[in-house]
């Protein structure tokens, strides 16, 4: 049995985060999708109970996804949840470098393994750090985001 | 009639700007250079007043150009504005990439286009940031800005 | 009036292409799609014919589109046919270094400016080289191509 | 059970190969290395024997590998052999873009998923290209190929 | 006598920039290790103290290795060490386009030219900022760092 | 006394790299431009005795500048010539891939280092595959060559 990590922020999560689950769900037997609580950033625009919230109800139809929030190293969760290796999603040359020295510094400080999935090209142009910018300023972004995570952005930004 | 919206920080504008604002005033039949207040990012080293006024007297040898300020979402300037398209400059792969996402995502949301002008490649390598860093330490960023830019730059940093 | 070139090899035209002509139809007045004989490559798949005749039939629905052949520079091409300028697709990073060094050079030979329309990012992933060898091997490339490009792959690989 | 294809060239097969086929058997049940026969490229500097022979001698140590040869779509061969997905290396940027542009039109023609391994970085810069050109002049590529490869180099070269 | 100044945050040091140094000291005369106090950036991990004393017992066995602090434009303090030009690290990609443009902006502030030594790629994914999130997590991050900087971390981090 | 080996084709010579030995021979104490014969490329557009010849007289006036021909190893070449380190130029994104995996091949079978100089962004965009394609449809190339390398190239393409 294969048991696959994707860690992230999902703040929130998006339409591109959802294929990537979808996929790994479909070619690997459990998906642990991991929400990283960083004490370095800055709080985020939802709040930790949020990001799990929407998780949840994003992928409540997928038996074989189950959801976590942490706040240690990737690879150290990794192991704790005895994952055979971690799964990233890759849209574009700007992810990759940074994706690869995170993944080759986690191989290195623990024989964890990290193996990449492409997005799907329509998907590959949403980034939440910008639907949170439409959306603070009224746009419709109903179309980047699974429903649950469209009624938080509502609230919060009263759209 | 060709209008376009050019939009930026132009915290301050530089010869890099100035060449992209002259190709367009020479392709198109009027241009909108827009600066933008982000109520997200820190004030910056220009008050929008004096990017304003920079931006002004940068280009009123220009018939066809316009300056104006905004703080909403640059597709929505677009729309009141009946711009035809919005216009970006391009310099660098590291641009690139965040340039064809944030274009995909203003055709997502609101139909509206970007077209990109490259840089000639002598202005390639001016950047905002560095050139206030250079003025910050008494550098000679005289080649790199106009006039009017300089001039605040040096009432700022008393060079 | 705007008169826009499109110079390509469109051997053959696929979706990607099609995209960026009928998005150069609605910001511009006149769209001139210009098929390069390139004497320094080898012959191509289909022949220089048979690209003119998928092309016309392609855009026959859209009444601002022309269509020419050339083997000249392209920029000779743009005068004598008095373009306003050039415009050119731009997909994924390794287009644009080689897209933007064309254009710098274009540009200093003889004035003449280009301009970049973003793909679309669903199209972003279509290449005529990968097309061809797709179609070679007999596989499905329906979805990638316009009708009239179809027919002439399926009778050149009796598919 | 988990199967999953890694097709290349291996003209020769080089330590940056083997370190994915050993990371691949490690994280998957069974990896089916497939050296492509493309007859629209040159010959190559092996023989496909010479690869096949190779690439055997290479992974006997390895009980979940297997070898084949191929010369159709490599989403043909990953469906005949009932692969669950195609594994690929990815070592540059250079590499990232062709990659994801085919994982994206196998995707479309077939619904096959890619997934990425990185390359442990101390193997990155290795290329069969600049290896052949390395061992043609009499360079010494021991470090950089596995002994049966060294072996049909040294012959081929008389070095 | 060719003197090059090699500038940076170095905070801390780590392995990558251990070998720009030695591969540095071996081509040049004399190299002049200068670590930047930034008065933009925030503080840092470590001292501006912490990193003059890591550095200097760091690079003792290097004879012709001197190590200096600064907060002025580095090519103000390229001029008054007499350097004969500036030497950086090159890893990867999104390195090479912010060097390149500092490296001409730098060239046209004062005419001090910069060269570009490349990682020897097995230290290629090194980077501080991932360095000290590991650490403050409490991983092992000694096969990263020089044994100076691995102690001030473990104070810093009590790990 | 610092010998550096500058290698390449030369086919022909053209403003960026005259720019790299001119900065070179400013940098070095001698510089060798080494114009390499490849036996696998094509013919070429210059023969080598017109490249030897052109580099000749582009460069006559630099002292500590020497010509000469190779056809094997660049490494080889370097330790023949007691050169203490190669010399490349660096542009765009896309030399730097395949330029840095050449380098860390070359110091693995050899020792001998490579170290890059940026080209001066205003002759980042010349390339000599392109200038020889506007020579030979009659373009005016005499903005991107030294009189030496126009004079061959009217001859050859008679324009």
């Amino acid at each position: 049995m294969t048991t696959v990590l994707y860690p992230g922020s999902f703040d929130p999560v998006h339409n591109g985060h959802v294929e990537i689950v979808e996929t790994a769900s479909q070619l690997f037997d459990h998906v642990i999708v991991a929400a990283m609580r960083n004490p370095q950033k800055s709080a985020g625009v939802l709040t930790l109970e949020e990001r799990e919230q929407v998780l949840t109800e994003t992928f409540e139809h997928l038996d074989n996804v189950s959801i976590t929030m942490f706040s240690s190293l990737v690879v150290d969760l990794a192991q704790e949840m005895e994952a055979d290796f971690i799964v990233k999603g890759l849209r574009a040359v700007s992810d990759f470098e940074s994706e690869l020295q995170m993944a080759q510094m986690n191989k290195a400080i623990s024989g964890v393994h990290t193996i990449f999935l492409p997005s799907a090209s329509e998907k590959s142009f949403l980034a939440s750090r910008l639907i949170n910018e439409i959306a603070r300023y009224g746009g419709n972004v109903s179309s980047m985001v699974p429903p649950p995570a469209l009624r938080v952005l509502r609230e919060k930004f009263s759209t």
